[in-house]
């Protein structure tokens, strides 16, 4: 069996918490970023956060793949669970939705989880405890998979542990001796700066596509010009795809630069999973055959339903929204 | 401390999943009710029915716990988790909104929880295995609290198990003793035909205030007849308060009848939690001291947010509402 997108990434449980600005404040939360946190400072953060309004399975490649069978496409996933009810859940929901999904879960670590603060804004700024995700390394890199998937896409998040580094240095690899694309997502602009050498070998050296946000892409480039930071990529990958929230989302090759808007929405309740959702949409126009500037548009209705709810995945079935 | 509310009730996570009215009849679900299913039977549903929407805490009168807290009313919670990562989430979530919980866990048993099957026309359809919530015994009452609150509210749903009536008894012999108020959800029209004489017994003999949908009090009363229930129980309890959905909902009390209007909502997406939140905003105005009207006023309003999206509990500070 091939698939349209074969995805590394961590394997993580959302819990969502409504706050204010005052308590991110009060307790040191960078607004709008993803921090690593370890099981103290979570768990700290959780008792004092107030209550959960919703639980859902999440981490950023895993919701793509979810995006990307709502829109139809198929796929595989690597990552790592643990043998706990999360575990059972997270794989469930990618299972349910046709993601191939046997990565063995880790027998002594339990399922990581992302605390993700919503203030009033619809910003949400989220605290990992990676858990069991940090045990992926090579050895969990499923070849065949990778050989056979049209694109193998890798969720930047991973750098943070040098395993999960050693084990996209073996997919990509594994990709480019088969003659398959390489698609990265930043993830962070502050994991980006805590790698950013690592970073810049790899979309220099192996990856075909690369998502970022401007936050992302200008961190990459060490500049706050997002022109220059556009021409810099532009001479490392064959394609970037820059999102930019409200202001829609800037795609750049070699040649030509697209101007994609963003799909409107009536209401933004939560930001959780856009990017997520608009990588699902354009990576499913690409395997298609679409144009760039369709899967582009594909990319804005698929982030438009995300940001409308709470929770990081589609409640609708994308298909029918294209 | 003293509370204006203190409840018992199953402990549950719910684990919402969007489905559609085939998948109900193949797998021959009983639309818009709460069945209990055994262990294989939820798996089986669960591996069927397709990716998680998302999860939540739930169990019905823990849902009105949180709507009367997001209200300002105070309350305490009695109801028994398991030691997994489901009854920690289900605990956070009640003592995170000052609901006083320290039912002991069960050592055995997982927390229980309830399959929602949510389809197109926002019905739920509730598969519920009860897990640790079955232990709950007259041991774990807790005799202060009962006697020290305002109103002591019993969810129908605990009928199920016969430890858990006596449970109810216990408490229902305390509150008297205290010279306080007992109020009973009926929970579901099907669980009161499983317990019919015993529900009677408890409501003509000891419940001020009964919560009932329409059917659940055509069904206690075996009558197809709105007005011949409604007459039925308004020679048993001092004050009945029977919801209708669209409808608005019904208060009855010897001397009167009122109507009050549904308060209008822009889209319906899921109607779960819909009268444990009316429950909360009625009793809630009942021990401020509000009229009937005014009561079943804020009942409505609380209601109405929690049907405007996915999940059990309130996501706005329904104080700010009223």
């Amino acid at each position: 069996m091939s698939y349209d997108l074969c995805a590394i990434g961590n394997a993580l449980v959302d819990i969502l918490v409504s706050t204010d600005d005052a308590f991110l404040k009060t307790n040191a939360v960078t607004k709008g970023s993803m921090t690593l946190v370890d099981d103290g400072r979570s768990k700290e953060l959780y008792q004092k956060a107030g209550a959960a309004v919703e639980m859902a399975s999440g981490g950023s490649a895993a919701n793509t793949l979810a995006g990307l069978s709502s829109l139809g496409g198929t796929s595989a996933f690597m990552g790592k669970v643990g043998l706990d009810e999360f575990g059972k859940i997270f794989t469930h929901d990618l299972q349910a939705q046709n993601v191939h999904f046997t990565t063995p879960p880790s027998r002594d670590l339990a399922t990581g989880r992302c605390l993700i603060l919503v203030t009033p804004d619809a910003q949400r700024s989220m605290n990992t405890f990676l858990g069991a995700a940090v045990e992926f390394g090579p050895d969990d890199v499923d070849a065949t998979l990778v050989q056979q998937a049209s694109i193998t896409y890798l969720e930047g998040y991973l750098f943070d542990k040098p395993t999960a580094q050693a084990a996209f240095r073996k997919a990509a690899k594994l990709v480019h001796d088969a003659e398959r694309r390489l698609a990265l997502t930043l993830s962070d602009g502050f994991c980006v700066a805590r790698h950013r050498d690592a970073f810049l070998d790899l979309v220099s050296g192996e990856v075909d596509i690369l998502f970022a946000n401007e936050d992302e892409l200008k961190s990459l480039y060490q500049t706050q010009d997002l022109k220059a930071a556009l021409a810099a990529v532009r001479g490392h990958t064959e394609i970037a795809v820059v999102t930019r929230g409200a202001k829609g989302a800037v795609i750049a090759t070699k040649e030509q630069l697209y101007d994609i808007p963003a799909h409107p929405v009536s209401s933004v309740i939560d930001t959780t999973g856009a990017g997520d959702l608009y990588a699902a949409g354009f990576l499913y126009g690409l395997t298609q055959g679409k144009t760039l500037s369709e899967a582009g548009r594909i990319g804005a209705i698929a982030a438009s339903e995300v940001i409308s709810h709470y929770g990081p995945r589609p409640q609708k079935k994308l298909r029918d929204l294209i």
